[in-house]
């Protein structure tokens, strides 16, 4: 590497950087803009997201600027001139953030961020946003279904060697204890988040000792807390035996956690391994289970008759297997001029691109008499649901589907985490995050958490967040066909 | 966070520090170990992989090393006492490392790297070498594809936004240049890597000037290279259009080099805008697209007769979303015991999970005739497949599967890259090791090449490696029988 420093400024697409130039040589980099990060589609088809990536995202927003040696290769790059380098010298992000807390449960369309800065400066920190958010929600919500599935017991985090690079595995169990797993196996992310970290040995213990029992017994003579693996050679003829064996010989010496099963018919294996156990006398012991499981396959185990204590979930949470991104946008929807906001829209062939224009605030309307949510309602920055007394909630694209709702509680969603380039929030403990997450869940019916086909939650937006949107749709046809004629 | 420094010695396991604890209490952390790292199936069903991910593994080594937070970390999560912390302390890693090179055509079950090290330092740098060279070699794969069906068009990597976080946007990019990209959108990889970044302005700029005229011409004042994005509004009404008027405005004074399709029907768009762009006399200007393209889409667009110069790959290529994870492993073959190496085996009841005992090596066998591979060879360490005239290569679970090679070269797949923990090989540039990857994707016949249902490229074992490793699985099965019994 030729440079030295490795600031994360230059972490952009380039036509950021270009856009910020033509801003600033037309006079038009410090116009105040309003975008609006979202996705426009819910992950897995569940019926929420958990949202994550704010810690992350607030401490980019902490170290904004760029570095000599970032302007020296942009300058090195070439078609950047000294005066635009100076201007990006002394830029910094003076702007202002509305968000979602992490943990929060959120919807399709709905603003989980608002930016409010300078047009440059919002662009120049689009990429990050979204590479943080965009990852950090989409494995916080595969974990939340996983730990749906699984009821009380207990989920951990074993993905490290299938992560997209350090950071997803780092970043990626984070996320999954905001969406309800107990530990990780990566003890860095143990050391930099205080999750609690989780592991034993591998095969390769058992195969260095050429012996399961052998294995087992030099571990039980270094460790108090054992858990035997026990599919090295041969599971119910050797492994499992081998474990019970130790278990009784080194008998309070050591606390026998357990067994862990990594191949083969699980569903078997472990009725037969719990039967074995019990026999043995050791009920306490528990058994883990980890080998490509996910929430389907965790559903099927079940149904199955499995006796699983504990699972130990990898590839398919650290990835997101079978859907491993999360489409989240960011889009201007309103801009400054000649004083005043204006608001914008982008059209597209496609209609689920079409943006929803003007600052928007959503609002959780929790029902006061059930306690739990009957929507999310999307507003214009300048409204106060609230103050209605019935509030009439209908849907943004069919919207013949409406309901009035009365007796409620419009909680806004959107918190004030960076105002004028000033950090004003510090992340909770990750266990208050948790515990944010099930406290959140807690509000939904269970039609809305279910794996497979949900209910659809309502996201409805206010009669004049509407209106706004039809008209500049109407606007922009008009314009496009007076040109055209 | 707690700990101000944020080494990567902990991205590790758990398992790894208590194994390594176990070993160090038996005596047993200094016994020479052999691992090899390899993956059991191709991913995307391709007939081959591309090796990358060695030049952050070296990194790595290179860096080998708990540092004081560390340690003071796992002092407080309890369990370790002082002397084994001491130890760990003043570990280095002093093993030896072969390797394939980057760029490298690779295939299931071959040995990519052998690392022969001390039993306890082979263990702590398992999980960090799974989680680069999986994700690294993963998406050069997914670009080698991508690039084998544009033929001679142009990709671009553009898929930051929907990255797993930062270290796989930057890693990732860098994979995809080995692969065959000639550009990425992230300036921070070309800041780090030097690969030519590429971008000029996106849909927010048109919104913000409300104008997609106004918004190119603007651009145009600015920037000498101009590429417009044209679906912000309306494609062929407004869009193109615009994009024709401000080029022949602004005439010589600007580097007209194409637009950009975002959205919409992308082989009946391209097919207009080509037609728009010719009659203007815009003959020389490209057509770029992006939105949500792989091998697949554009397999289909070509087959429309789409007229795209260039495409911007994102998403499907970054998170190589059709595949999220390549399954690679890191298996002991070989163990130090009483001064002599003895070979080690893991049984499964998944049979492709069984693993092949003993050092070895993976030779390329050219036929230097037609100077195309007739596969790979796996090879114990001793063996010298050169000194045979007539080489025996036959399938290692079809066994009736064989035939004879002669008058052909055993390329030696191996590198030693790290002699007794010294770094020995330098990764030549990055350009070097995509042309790498070409040389090595022309000794392979079109057939194993294609996208869909390519032929099963032959990787063989010697028969003295086959017969190893039936014995062992011989007395392993004699022993369990024997102990129940």
């Amino acid at each position: 590497m030729t440079y030295e420093d490795d600031s994360l400024m230059l972490h952009t697409d380039l036509y950021q950087v270009n856009m910020a130039e033509t801003y600033w040589r037309d006079g038009k980099a410090g116009q105040k803009a309003v975008f609006e990060l979202y996705f426009r589609k819910l992950p897995f088809d569940n019926g929420y997201a958990v949202f994550a990536g704010l810690d992350r995202v607030l401490d980019f927003i902490e170290n904004f600027g760029f570095t000599e040696s970032d302007l020296t290769y942009l300058k090195e790059i070439g078609g950047y001139e000294d005066d635009f380098l100076d201007y990006l010298r002394n830029l910094k992000f003076t702007g202002t953030i509305k968000s979602m807390k992490e943990g929060e449960v959120v919807f399709a369309n709905e603003p989980l961020m608002r930016i409010e800065a300078p047009l440059a400066e919002a662009q120049l920190i689009e990429t990050p946003l979204l590479n943080i958010v965009n990852y950090q929600t989409l494995i916080a919500t595969k974990a939340a279904r996983i730990k749906y599935v699984v009821g009380n017991s207990t989920v951990m985090e074993f993905g490290t060697r299938r992560a997209h690079e350090m950071d997803a595995a780092i970043w990626g169990t984070r996320a999954a204890y905001i969406g309800g797993f107990s530990a990780t196996s990566n003890v860095r992310a143990g050391k930099l988040f205080g999750i609690p970290i989780a592991g034993t040995h591998a095969h390769a213990m058992v195969q260095a000792y050429r012996d399961d029992y052998i294995a087992f017994k030099k571990y039980a003579s270094t460790h108090k807390d054992c858990v035997f693996l026990v599919d090295t050679y041969d599971t119910l003829r050797s492994g499992v035996p081998n474990a019970i064996k130790v278990a009784k010989e080194f008998g309070d010496k050591i606390n026998f956690k357990g067994i862990r099963l990594d191949s083969g018919d699980m569903a078997y294996l472990s009725k037969k391994a719990r039967k074995m156990l019990d026999d043995a006398g050791f009920t306490e012991a528990e058994i883990i289970a980890s080998n490509d499981l996910d929430e389907y396959t965790i559903l099927n185990l079940q149904a199955q008759g499995a006796v699983i204590d504990i699972y130990g979930i990898g590839t398919k949470l650290i990835t997101a297997y079978d859907q491993a991104a999360l489409g989240g946008v960011y889009k201007l929807v309103a801009i400054e001029e000649e004083d005043k906001m204006i608001d914008t829209i982008k059209i597209s062939a496609n209609p689920e691109k079409v943006t929803t224009p003007g600052s928007k605030r959503v609002y959780r309307i929790v029902n006061n008499e059930t306690g739990y949510s009957e929507g999310d309602y999307i507003a214009l920055e300048q409204e106060d649901p609230q103050s209605q007394e019935r509030l009439k909630m209908f849907h943004p694209v069919h919207t013949y589907i409406s309901k009035f709702v009365t007796n409620f509680t419009a909680v806004n969603l959107h918190e004030d985490v960076v105002v004028n380039g000033e950090i004003k929030y510090r992340s909770p403990s990750l266990e208050a995050i948790q515990n944010y997450t099930t406290q959140n869940m807690n509000l939904l019916w269970e039609e809305y958490k279910r794996t497979m086909k949900p209910e659809e939650y309502p996201v409805d937006l206010s009669e004049a967040c509407w209106e706004n949107k039809m008209k500049l749709i109407r606007d922009i046809k008009q314009k496009v066909k007076e040109k055209v004629e």
